[in-house]
């Protein structure tokens, strides 16, 4: 295999720090070219030990560093924006974190910059679509062997929510990867969405909505129903159902090791997304890099990324009103068919 | 023991003479003594080789025939009120089949009739609540041991509607049971019903609205979704998820044999409701001889068939207009406190 | 339905309080006519509140008393021989618990003399064979959709010893229920039977062999193996695997109820037979009941009940040599052909 | 990082392309410096597209190569004492597929050898270490949460033989897996082994001995039972039930997707090793590359090579005579204590 792919990594948090790692041990054919984070000692130490890279305090820095080919950005959400179109102004190949861009409006800015280009350059992190049992999930519905979908049942629980997570956020961070879950395995886009409140847990934070449950109804009438719990106090569970025509199938009900002991039989639940996904966020960098490599752009883009934050500013309108709330998607650019 | 119980059957249809035979051949301490059915051939057949037991064409000739001490009707819903009506104007116990009158006003009729006798005669024929998975999960939610409960999933599946199934019964009949089993295992009233319509199955005849999602709202905000397919094609699936507030608990996923054949390891799937509750109608029908012989009544009750009758024709409103509908329900009297 | 069967019920201790409380509450077309137990005190205790039941402390009187249309033997193994012979004596239909007769040597006395009467009296205890998995599973085999079975792998654990449990007992009163399954499911005789002694629990008690691995092979060469551990302390756990040429089939695997808390998902494990195959024995008396009433015999007979004694004399013997030991069986007669 | 690791891989057959392919693009902080194998064309087909890469017809030369760090050995069994001398004799660290070496006496040979040199060199290919279940099934184990182990049962099931298996190889390669889980899982060596032989499979080739069940017996009287059948038909299926003082663990009984149509609710089961342990395969040759790099070794030894030959070897003399053999170990070097 040829010269390793640089990279540029922009944040050197909890996430950047893990993708760094990642790219540096991990994942064949890539390295560390450099490293961007404002806070100059957190880039240091995400970096420490890597040969041959740079550390950088302004993004900008880091995408013109020596060595760099393509660019992952896991700062946060308000950073991504700039950070894309800088990339695309350079032409960058990037691998851009969810949520693309937090707002429908700025999410759309970037696919049509993009669309300007001419060219894919941009890939999104929802990395859902690299784990195996939904990618199993897919390529069962794609079969035709079930008939067309019908109803898809969604599950998706944390241990606990991390501070300051708001009402919204269950919806725009959390309920996002269903979202472009949905779309995925359906190919439909979504047409409107309801979200209820059920009573609050005694385990969330005062004045959090929390479980939520959320309605998608997809342009063709597939109803996709979600029940997000971000305090679910016993474990990180994210399940679907697909109800078809001919049939059903479920994924997320993995049974790793069974232990029997005085009066039970138990598995043990993972407690975060880490341990659950571990192997997708593998899968999406090594599938990213290779897909670099050979000049490719091969996963979600941009309009994946818009479509998820049209349709999760919606679900937050509808939260607020309690009313069924209609998604206005942008036309799509020919780009992007 | 002493003398078995002597009970009029009204009704010799399929679940009719399924309770005949029941009763004469399953059920300790019963003896079936009168059938009636206006279809004499019907009742004969019926009734054919039982000792002591005399037919008639008219439900108040059943009553009054020698040796009946109880009855059970099984008739077709619109004749079940002026059953009742008969059997409390006789003083005699009745278990009878659900729907217990199939519109709210009637049903209401019921109730104050009872109540104006002062005593309770009647028990309403919610088998679930007989069923093994159902009572443990109605045991752990009363345990406490996963605090307060939040939400219930249902999955109520049947192989193939029967001719004449309208959209309105994939509500008043089949997700009925699924309204009294929430208010049984939730001991809550429903405070508001809305039924979403996806997109129907080509397994459904013309015209019908299949599958249905049905939401609950409970009047301290416990959400209830049920989604009901009347032609999933694939089996007779009746699965409930509790998710509370320390835990959640599943019901409905029994593998009763696990079969491993080329590239597949496969249990099957129930196609009847005769098979997956086979045990919980025994046990329906003799706790009911038990508690009559000993004189009481301890399952669900007339204002339990009322109430399932004012939310379903409620979910009806609802399939209709498609907007959210409450459930209002007439002051509970004393005797069903 | 006709008169019911009065039944003698020989054996007052907590089987056949059991069994006594079965044909009084339980089962149809029965009832108690009368109980023996050389102690009237437990005798009388087991028989109250019944109508028109005798007590007795002989077993012969018990079977001479107004109203005695058949037997069910319940009172220790030892009793069993002199019993069965008294009810052929008198041409009574029995059901007799397990062990038959705890001797090889004396369980083929008992078939010879039923041999000689010329007709089948005399079912044997063997429950599994009303078990609804058990009888699944046998329906598979038989069906040949699996082809020829090669291997039956079975788990038999209980959570804990009675007093003065021996490790003879291991085989001769424990596999026994699986050296009839086997046979039953197989329909072949063992060969030969090999015990195998792994290094014993903590929880045994000091000196008892706990577990055992029990190897049976049959006269065509099927080999099945039966881990036993009466001393487990997790639960009572009945599973059979059978590995067939086209297949294998997995039954004892049920999942009742899962219950997911903080990082466990799990399901109760049946702490108790009584627990686990209380279907079975309700179904075990009522087919007895229905067939005797019809005048006919349809479920395992003397000869199962002396072919399993045999093979567990046979282990008994494996055990203390460790030596692979032969199953040597006598002629069957032409009546059990 | 710093340089990656230049790797000489040994055989280029179908094992040896699958681990060319890994370093190549899915290991990080390796490279494929040189590959041997007598067949030039095989060699110079695996080593396709590679940069930097020698291809040599001798293992030696492969060795010798410029930029060889450390040495892959997938050539045939024979081949592998002759290999792993050659690279003691560079002082390269080695990974040697399994079987180490194929006799019990030549894999003493390399054991003593390793002594002689007084270090530690070379990792043996026992994969199943490196799969998540195996590993969770240990860390439970030495956990101590379970009590000390009593059995240990495991079934190990192929689709179909490879031509030219014979009977003795469904003991030394297949259950060779067992063997060294076995030692590794339990922490202690075997002491005998007994070879049963059921009747076999239709689905086996003339003259094969398939299924066997071998029996392990270790130092401590823990009993380790395999069933393996080459020839299921149905799939590849590796399981392991831990039965221990405290409680029982069992793992291979992942259910990835279920998938519910008529009549049935199935899980595909795997066909193929490198389904069911590809994850297992990368983990296996990251963590040797990643500990390489470090100067260390971390994984299974030769002497775990030389117990699992030796043991097979002992079992392979039962097979033939059908009685329980005693598994004779040399002293273990202090090296390996």
């Amino acid at each position: 295999m040829s010269e390793p792919l640089g990279v540029a990594v922009l944040g050197a948090g909890r996430m950047g720090a893990d993708h760094i790692r990642r790219l540096d041990r991990v994942v064949s054919g890539a390295r560390v070219a450099a490293v961007g984070d404002p806070d100059r000692d957190r880039a240091e130490e995400a970096a420490a030990g890597i040969d041959g890279v740079s550390v950088h305090t302004e993004a900008e820095a880091a995408l013109d560093a020596p060595g760099v080919a393509a660019v992952l950005i896991a700062s946060p959400g308000p950073a991504h924006e700039e950070a894309l179109l800088a990339a695309f102004a350079r032409g960058l190949p990037v691998l851009c974190e969810k949520p693309m861009v937090p707002d429908a409006a700025g999410a759309l800015r970037v696919v049509e910059a993009e669309a300007r280009l001419g060219r894919r350059l941009a890939q999104i992190g929802f990395m859902r679509r690299y784990d195996t049992e939904y990618r199993r999930l897919k390529a069962l519905l794609d079969s035709g062997r079930l008939g067309r979908p019908l109803m898809l049942h969604c599950t998706h629980r944390n241990v606990s929510s991390p501070p300051g997570f708001t009402s919204a956020m269950l919806v725009d961070s959390s309920v996002s990867h269903e979202i472009d879950a949905a779309r995925w395995l359906l190919g439909q886009e979504p047409a409107a969405v309801t979200v209820l409140r059920p009573r609050s847990t005694a385990r969330a934070p005062e004045g959090l909505l929390d479980p939520q449950f959320v309605l998608l109804e997809t342009e063709e009438g597939v109803l996709v129903d979600v029940e997000i719990l971000v305090n679910s106090g016993f474990g990180y569970q994210v399940r679907c159902e697909a109800v078809c025509e001919a049939g059903s199938a479920r994924i997320g009900e993995d049974r790793a090791m069974v232990v029997t002991t005085s009066g039970a039989a138990s598995e043990e639940v993972p407690q975060d997304y880490l341990v659950r996904f571990a192997g997708a966020y593998d899968r999406e960098v090594q599938e990213w890099v290779d897909a670099t490599r050979r000049g490719e752009v091969t996963g979600p883009g941009t309009w994946d990324g818009y479509a998820a934050s049209a349709t999760a500013e919606a679900g937050v309108r509808s939260q607020r009103t309690g009313a069924r709330t209609t998604v206005e998607l942008a036309p799509r650019p020919p780009l992007f068919a």
